[in-house]
């Protein structure tokens, strides 16, 4: 057996069943065992920041590590910033980086490069494997370290020669170990905190499970602790049915807001909150002035079991309270931000995932989807931009039987849009709801906000934020990748244009022209 | 004056006076002083990879160093692919890359990573400014630097508070310093081998230049020496008028076949020959046993003085042989990817710059455009695909009264195909002939090569290399894009659109659609 198959072979034993791909000459073994293993399922995209946004997406809704494959350095490079975004999310994601041959690496060719330099600034795991023999235990050391630290990226290099000799074997089947139980001390901890009162519980990464939230609201309920989720949730049960939980904001001054008057800050499953950006004047970390921190569940380990072990600790009987289902349409008129997403809410289906890059739009996005149909969201968790649209396309090939709508800004859209192509050939029940506003606008408001200038809407260094002249047309593109398409200007033709897309099966685009910002 | 107005009023002063940008939040001082340096014209692209290859396209034409704006080790990783070709072209290019505050890195915010891990696998050098009153001298450093070792990549991170603090003030300008001259015992050596006989000289990097390649084949004429081009040009003068040369083969059994009988191998500009991939069986270095190889300029020297000089010691009053201009138009019928070659050379305008990156195509195009106008032909250096389109940006920004062609592979065009939209916001003259056969065709080829198989055009596996289902719509693409758009399918066609995109001002697209290979 072929060191390719052999590997193939050892990663469906483990779980890992789909691989996001976009090959090149030295992946062509790989691909080839693709006919030999039918048990992975290979899924082409025409960028490799596409499979790699897309095997974080899937591994975000499926539970279990993503795969990827990617073509040498370069290849790589295109993957990286969404590689960037799962190393945010905590993604448990293999990185399988095919590269020359071994005995080719000396001749340095047109493509040859430092891969592992590159791998190891996302990756928490890197290995180049060295012989036919110990591809397929290589892969296992690789699943085993996607789980390690609640999730992080292993880059496997893969020599052309090792795929393409003979002599492998694929390893023995491999379940994932159970996950840590939660250190009764940092419990402790926390149960003083919260019920001294003025806590603050800060929710993230695992935490944000149905358990999780369900956990911490009756946490909430009993001791009066307030609750938030952090700013980028990489994947979050929410909606109507569910704790009505505040997104800590994304500006730090919302943030600072938020947090002020806290005694304790609990981090459970999130990090400690810092600013986005450093501002000239403005403090990069977020916790107030003599806030005490304490750690209940670092974003690594088992959150939900902690919380569930301080909700019984603090909580007793407590019922959690919910969100209603509370998602009235808009009134009809030209489309802006507020009602786009208040349409969005109003149809948002049963069971839906919303992947969120609204970015402008996302501070009218929250609380409209708090009191939409139950869903689980997925942000944009590491800031780096053209990520939704992949995201979409692998959470949709995780979960099949689930709609998946996803509020894309236009700009960040621009990065990664072969996504639709995917979802086209995979017929994928993606919803796009693309806001044109004709303009980088979150780069409007944080000119001002750097205080580099006012002069945002033109001028030479306004043109720069500026995405008219022309203003691309996401109609004809969507069209193009093989992804129907409707452009809207006004609420009821958003509204007709959302059921024409959860009416049929298959990928749809609807354009929403609104107004830019400001 | 802030940090951002010392750095582009220094850059400026250098000669570097187009930025190709994709900007975010910790850039916005840097684009705020674009209103305060009119001598820099900033030019925005949709994706960083776009931006990355349009400065190494600019560069490559304006012979002069190019600059890129990007944002944090994200944007970075989008533009590293198109750097990475930059790299193999030799080209001096200078990535400024945003960085979060100095202060804010501690907090390990979102977007933070390692920027110079990346930036080093790509850059000859990296450097972080740490103060507003060092970084117009970091940047004049770092100019210089792309001049060295023949043309590089510097990489200047430039922190957020270094750009938006006062107290800088701009460097004093500078002048590129003379290259060295050739050393005396090269040429010497080289005019020893090519008077042996059966010497082969491999000309690269600058030797392309109409003066490298003129000396070149007087030294071919006087002493009967073979001259050859690098498979991957950067920058080749050529076509009708100029010495009719080969380029070296892809495919390692070509190459070996054109080097076989060489006593000599003398090198001028261009590095000793390799395959481009290992494949099992076939020898990586492609130097026929027996041969010696003369470096006459390696690709960081003077080649076109070197190879002036051995002219003149071998070559006395011999008159170069020259191409003649015959490009007659191909006969009316169903397109293919010969009469798609044909087509182009025989309505190649005057003094047309030619962006390669055809792939399978290349094997018909390079003997059809030896025989047409003169041009300069510029290739896909580095072998990271999706260099055609943001080179030909690039060329076209650096040469505002010339054509650009760009004869573009499908697959490729995918990766990289924002940069249709700046080019329709620069209203730049370049003509995409888009090569549309629905596959990775070279992928096809390869996967035989390596011997992973033939069932390439079916099955789960093919299905990897396959780009029908659907078929992208590049006439829908670069509408959306903002370009014309036309689809031909007959070489009268092709030639009607050809005469209609060289007739209207601005940029145009031709989706030639050719039957898929073998």
């Amino acid at each position: 057996m072929r060191g390719a198959e052999a590997l193939i072979g050892s990663l469906t034993g483990a779980g890992v069943d789909v691989c996001f791909m976009n090959p090149g000459t030295s992946e062509m073994h790989f691909v080839q065992a693709l006919d030999d293993v039918p048990e992975m399922r290979g899924v082409l995209t025409l960028f490799e920041g596409v499979a790699t946004g897309a095997a974080d997406g899937w591994a975000r809704i499926s539970g279990r590590p993503a795969a990827v494959l990617l073509h040498l350095g370069p290849g790589l490079g295109n993957g990286l910033a969404n590689l960037h975004n799962a190393r945010r999310a905590g993604t448990p994601l293999l990185c399988v980086v095919g590269a020359h041959a071994t005995d080719h690496v000396r001749h340095d060719a047109p493509l040859q490069s430092d891969i592992t330099a590159v791998a190891g600034t996302v990756s928490g795991w890197v290995h180049t494997s060295g012989h036919v023999r110990d591809v397929a235990d290589d892969a296992m050391r690789a699943v085993a370290a996607t789980g390690e630290r609640g999730g992080q990226i292993a880059t496997l290099v893969l020599p052309a020669d090792v795929s393409w000799t003979e002599g492998g074997a694929p390893a023995p089947p491999r379940t994932a170990p159970a996950p840590e139980p939660p250190a009764p001390s940092r419990v402790a901890a926390a149960a003083a905190a919260v019920r001294a009162g003025e806590a603050t519980i800060l929710l993230g990464g695992p935490a944000l499970s149905a358990a999780g939230t369900d956990a911490a609201a009756r946490i909430a309920a009993a001791t009066g602790a307030r609750l938030l989720v952090e700013t980028f949730p990489g994947c979050w049960e929410t909606g109507a049915g569910r704790p009505r939980i505040d997104k800590l904001g994304y500006f730090a001054e919302q943030a600072i807001g938020q947090l002020s008057g806290s005694r304790t800050l609990v981090l459970a499953g999130a990090r400690s909150p810092v600013s986005f950006f450093g501002y000239p004047g403005v403090p990069g970390d977020l916790v107030p002035d003599g806030c005490d921190v304490v750690g209940l569940a670092d974003p690594g380990s088992d959150a939900v079991a902690a919380l569930e072990a301080l909700a019984a600790e603090v909580a007793g009987p407590a019922v959690a309270e919910v969100a209603p289902h509370a998602a009235p349409e808009p009134a009809a008129g030209p489309l802006d931000v507020r009602s786009l997403c208040t349409a969005v809410a109003a149809t948002l289906p049963e069971r839906a995932i919303v992947v969120d890059e609204s970015v402008t739009a996302a501070a009218a996005l929250a609380p409209a989807l708090q009191t939409a149909a139950p869903h689980t969201q997925l942000a944009l968790t590491g800031g780096a931009i053209g990520d939704g649209l992949p995201v979409a396309t692998g959470a949709a090939v995780a979960a099949p039987d689930r709609p998946v709508v996803a509020v894309q800004a236009d700009g960040s859209a621009l990065y990664t849009l072969q996504a639709l192509w995917t979802q086209a050939r995979e017929r994928l029940d993606v919803t796009t709801v693309l806001i044109n506003n004709s303009a980088y606008s979150i780069l409007r408001v944080e000119l001002a906000r750097t205080g580099a200038g006012e002069a945002a809407h033109s001028g030479r260094a306004g043109r720069m934020l500026d995405l008219s002249d022309p203003t691309p047309d996401f109609t004809s593109l969507a069209t193009g990748l093989g992804v129907p398409a409707r452009r809207v200007t006004t609420t009821e033709d958003l509204l007709d244009a959302l059921r024409w897309a959860g009416a049929e099966p298959g990928p749809h685009l609807i354009e929403a022209v609104v107004p830019p910002l400001g």
